[in-house]
């Protein structure tokens, strides 16, 4: 049987609130086993972007990114953000290494192709995950804190969602592990009625997705989410769970599994 | 005997300016054997700094720290510079990984303490290198990239001087290997006359060091430097050769050894 390893997304609300942020990393430096946490930090970005004059614009919740702004996410994403979550759990006893996919070239992508008129300019789809590195890092008790950008293996940054980049790692990792990836949000799970906490959906499989996508129970900008989520539970991920920040561990949230 | 080592210093003005950051860049990925690049970029975070509408203050070389410069000296050193570096090395085919001293815990400092009535804010003076999991990683194939940031195990990055950086990365790493500490800047090495690039001094001992000291060949700034290096050579260093940064690997330059 495979050693158990969990796969945490944390996104810039979390992140960029100190309180917050402090709930969730205590959560996760008391998570057992191996771990891994990919972080957001696109409002603290998109903040600096405007203190230094230059406009964000965001295509279907998605950064354009020029070379300035490319500029921009890689001093707040590598540098700011994680290199704070570094030292802040280091100071909770979790032996963090703070990486980039260029870092030993963990993940490598290329850039997003021009489509439907839209350049997203330096933005990276994913092409592999370096799982090997990544499990010989974990066994030897490091805990990887992943920024969201990867390289071209050409001298290039690129930015990469977070949410995909936690994907990919927990999918790239299930070939090691049984993995388990967290979406940390704001919200209790995935909710039935948007205005109730109390309304979470315990488990979703992909019979259930259909039936809720059916009855219009969830919508908008979950439907990819969800659908992200089964992709990854149908390439060998465990189980995916989507719960609130300062609930990780709890075992609250919506699950998210093939059965 | 032990294996050769090469830990390389190059500083802001090259790491700032495209053209000589990849002569470096193509230099270092040449060396043969495990090699370590530590890294400034003290000019860019002046410049971000000002563009940010933060005073850049300075007492004997050193950048005063307070907590918005230390958010910039996060963003640049451990985001901007480093992560581009690791980029491009990855695409020299160097196995780069980018780290602070909070990463993996490799450089615990403490916060300076305030003398003659001197603040320095989040400036932190070395305590420990772990050598062991450098050398590691080095064993791995893999080549550390150091930005000049380090922790104080409590949650605090500290700004580190990347000279002093190098230093104590060489000292703790000479349990390990034979060192040779190599600082990369402007001139083709430590000069007999300032204004001329051909009178390099070949080769500084303690003693020559004196006689150079007494006579006033060497002074300044010039000074505290070649004390560092000598201190590093009597800590257990092979050799410091100061050379041009484009040189790198090239056998010229100043060697400081103790004969």
């Amino acid at each position: 049987m495979k050693q158990k390893l969990t796969v945490v997304k944390v996104g810039g609300k979390i992140v960029e609130t100190p309180h917050s942020l402090e709930l969730l990393l205590q959560g996760f430096a008391r998570l057992d086993g191996p771990k891994v946490l990919v972080h957001g930090g696109g409002r603290t970005a998109t903040d600096m972007a405007t203190r230094l004059g230059i406009e964000t614009h965001m295509v279907e919740g998605r950064r354009i990114t020029d070379e300035a702004m490319l500029r921009v996410v890689s001093m707040v994403y590598g540098g700011l953000v994680n290199k704070n979550v570094v030292a802040r759990l280091q100071a909770a006893g979790v032996n963090a290494l703070g990486l980039t996919g260029a870092d030993m070239d963990i993940i490598r992508s290329h850039r997003r192709p021009v489509r439907d008129g839209i350049d997203f300019g330096f933005v990276g789809d994913v092409d592999r995950v370096d799982a090997d590195r990544l499990a010989l890092l974990l066994e030897s008790g490091v805990v990887p804190v992943v920024a969201p950008l990867t390289h071209d293996g050409q001298g290039n940054l690129l930015n990469t969602n977070a949410d995909t980049m936690a994907g990919e790692v927990a999918k790239a990792l299930a070939q090691h592990f049984d993995v388990t990836l967290v979406y940390c949000f704001e919200h209790n799970g995935v909710l039935a009625q948007a205005d109730d906490e109390k309304s979470v959906i315990p488990l979703i499989t992909p019979e259930i997705f259909q039936r809720l996508k059916a009855e219009g129970v969830v919508s908008g900008g979950m439907l990819p989410k969800l659908e992200n989520c089964l992709a990854a539970v149908e390439a060998g991920v465990g189980r995916v769970v989507i719960t609130r920040a300062d609930a990780l561990g709890n075992g609250c949230g919506t699950r998210i599994a093939l059965a």
